[in-house]
């Protein structure tokens, strides 16, 4: 019997671990969590590995509650296709979340980074955030290249989320530095091409996750968690209510006509 | 041009719907959600329609917290694997939800499908709960089908969270006679084979779901929301702490000795 | 540092192994393969640990080429939606292989383990297929399970393929048993109802690749690979043609009417 | 019962269309496809909307057995989890194909897409290959970003499949530019490094795809299809030859030392 030759890789990690008789997530015990926290803060703790204050899981709760559901959108379609398939639930969930690609979620995620590069450059320099606002937009106007994070097809006058989140965050104490960033870019982007292009749910997200002090890198992660449970209610919905074998949709062919391989 | 010919297929939900500049979700516009709702209280209103009360909402963030980490078991390893390879984290999520199949969380919608079976059986013939339990044991043992919900590889003395949740439930004025049946269940069990399995974590979310409402077709949704949370946790630890392209495991070779095709 | 209480579970193989120097297939190494035998035959090779004959080869290549695509299906448009949301390739094409459920590609599994059972029965009992065939359309009906592999809603008359493939099976020697069982059901089926559903393609499949000696547990598969070359063209056109974010499809809310949280 | 405000969206195709009673793919008539062609040449149909020469035929099919296995690697591994989990074959596999991220299946994607761009400036600039290749390799150097397509972690003296497609390529009358590029990026590294590091798998697939006209977009997705395959027969040997709920891998917690919530 031959081995593979395989070298040894090792698995580690800080965020949990189960034993025989317990179960513990940065150092806290399972029971504990259990009876103590809510699901949001744990979402904290497994990121962090700190818990959070109670502002800051108020804030996480409205930030989840923002996205748990968009009627159906592309990202329920998918989901309500493979469900009428018979795929199982944890398929159609999957199915679902892996539309948040780069131009979903990934807006959410790229604003994050931008938005921490950015605040870092400010840190360095001692630049004010009006200003680098304006050279943000600047630089991508002249490189052309699309700021991520405003306007939302599906809502030409402004995205209703984003309003209502800023606003929850001032009113929790989290809005900070990167909020201030985002609207500023807002404001010149407005100067710039003469028209006001609200910021969206990525561009919300995006500030406030920066404020609440998480990495560019699980931004877009928050939309899936959150999204996760919409998909699970569209799920449920076409299984219980609809016929299975959902049809695709009526699509035109453009390619070439009939013809022959063997005459 | 040809035309498909694609019937119609209409697309219809009582879930939510955007408009041009709101969005609704069960009836109620996501302004309200947001400034007053937490996220368990969203996901009971997309599955039921209606808003939970206080306690309700306490269980199901507490069902939630308990399973959204598990040390690197199965799903993270899966999710961590997909960090390592380069693909995106959304799909790192999605691969590690794939995991629960029909005997991971999968054990947890079949256990919440026979006590809501069994349930309605009781009602109809007024059965005690206690000679349910001990007939339903006696059949499975008869038919050689495993029961769902019972034992742990990782803890052979009993799954630590089921216990916790238990008791959570019924401080809250959740548990009922769902809980009622499952724990019946677990002592006929013992009965019958000379020794304790405790029921496990699918078991108790069986159980509980039953108890707060839910169709045991979105039992294994519960997890799945939970989990993506961790698994966000582990693919953010991947590829910040670990070098891309992690290793398979060790294995051996079992198949046919060298063979040639042409001699 | 704490390590997991995780026991060992070996992993092991009859399928590969790779070498410091080689990668060896079922005792062939790499070299003699990529060099003599074609992708049909190394399907063969890795699903049976045997080489297949020529026609053997040539059949696997009819199924093969026969699902490559259908134009947009539901497979297709959820692999679309999902390059359109700036998904990578192997999310786009993941995604629209999640659609080979139960009730699509799955059907194709459940008639190919329905021939096989009963024609495990036949080979007992020594009954005639046809006889055999009148009886599984009568249990059946009678027990109101509809039959698999019958029938296609974008085919009134009849899936094109499945007669296509019946005949090439005959002109390569490969149909069998298990063909004459599925197309005695179709007959009997027609003598029941009144008249011809007839033999879709996963009914096709299900006996071309019983009698190609396949175990039902892979029948699925084989739309699965065949499908994955025409999600990736999918993918290519969408990427390259359409413009980024593609709209979810127009829909109904048919939910409670506005209401309001706190008045 | 309100409308969403969706804008149409067309969908269009140029690769195939189902009729009432056919199914077309790029012109061709399903029967005259499945009673003529191969899966390979099906392929590049889809993909390029002309059938290939015999030649190009043959390379398809040596590419996709060269990576249709490598033994339990890490996409074999996810696959085998999920297959282990109770998860269906359509999901065991979608979730395996995940693993073709950037650092994996994405090297080939990312070789084959500077292959082409640096091409394309050669036809310009009217540069040797030669002199192409020496400046890519300095610029690579200069600006530490690593060359795609090079050294194998389980290969060290290098993968054993890139030589023998190179072989196959030329026999075919295949290799070309792309190719000669390709190797000459080999023997400048060696130059700059002061040790061959051979072309690996995705280097060689970059290569030789190239010079059969696809589009370095679709480069990843030829080891999809084929591991596809690979990943069924995995799926259908750990249902059939292992127990269910395979353990993850023995694990190091390394997070924060035991502490309270509530002392």
């Amino acid at each position: 019997m031959l081995q593979s030759t395989t070298e040894e890789w090792e698995w580690k990690t800080q965020i949990g671990l189960y034993q025989k008789d317990n179960i513990i997530i940065s150092g806290y015990s399972i029971e504990d969590l259990i009876n103590n926290i809510d699901f949001g803060s744990a979402i904290y703790l497994v990121l962090k590995g700190e818990l959070p204050n109670e502002n800051q899981t108020k804030m996480i709760n409205a930030l989840l509650v923002s996205t748990i559901d968009h009627g159906i959108s592309p990202s329920e379609a998918v989901s309500r296709y493979l469900a009428a398939a018979g795929s199982p639930v944890q398929a159609s969930i999957a199915g679902g979340l892996l539309m948040f690609g780069d131009f979903h979620g990934g807006a959410m995620q790229a604003m994050a980074k931008e938005l921490q590069e950015e605040m870092e450059k400010i840190g360095e320099s001692g630049e004010s955030i009006d200003k680098k606002a304006a050279q943000i937009v600047a630089e991508h106007r002249q490189q052309k290249i699309p700021l991520n994070g405003f306007g939302h097809p599906d809502h030409p006058q402004g995205d209703p989320r984003a309003p209502v989140l800023f606003k929850r965050a001032r009113e929790l104490g989290i809005a900070g530095d990167y909020t201030k960033l985002m609207l500023a870019i807002e404001r010149e982007l407005e100067k710039a091409v003469g028209r006001k292009i609200p910021v969206n749910i990525d561009g919300a997200f995006g500030a406030i996750l920066s404020d609440l002090g998480f990495d560019w890198r699980v931004a877009r992660g928050f939309i899936i968690i959150s999204r996760s449970a919409g998909l699970l209610a569209h799920y449920y919905e076409e299984v219980t209510k609809e016929r299975p074998w959902r049809r695709g949709p009526k699509f035109s062919y453009t390619g070439p006509g009939p013809r022959k391989l063997k005459s």
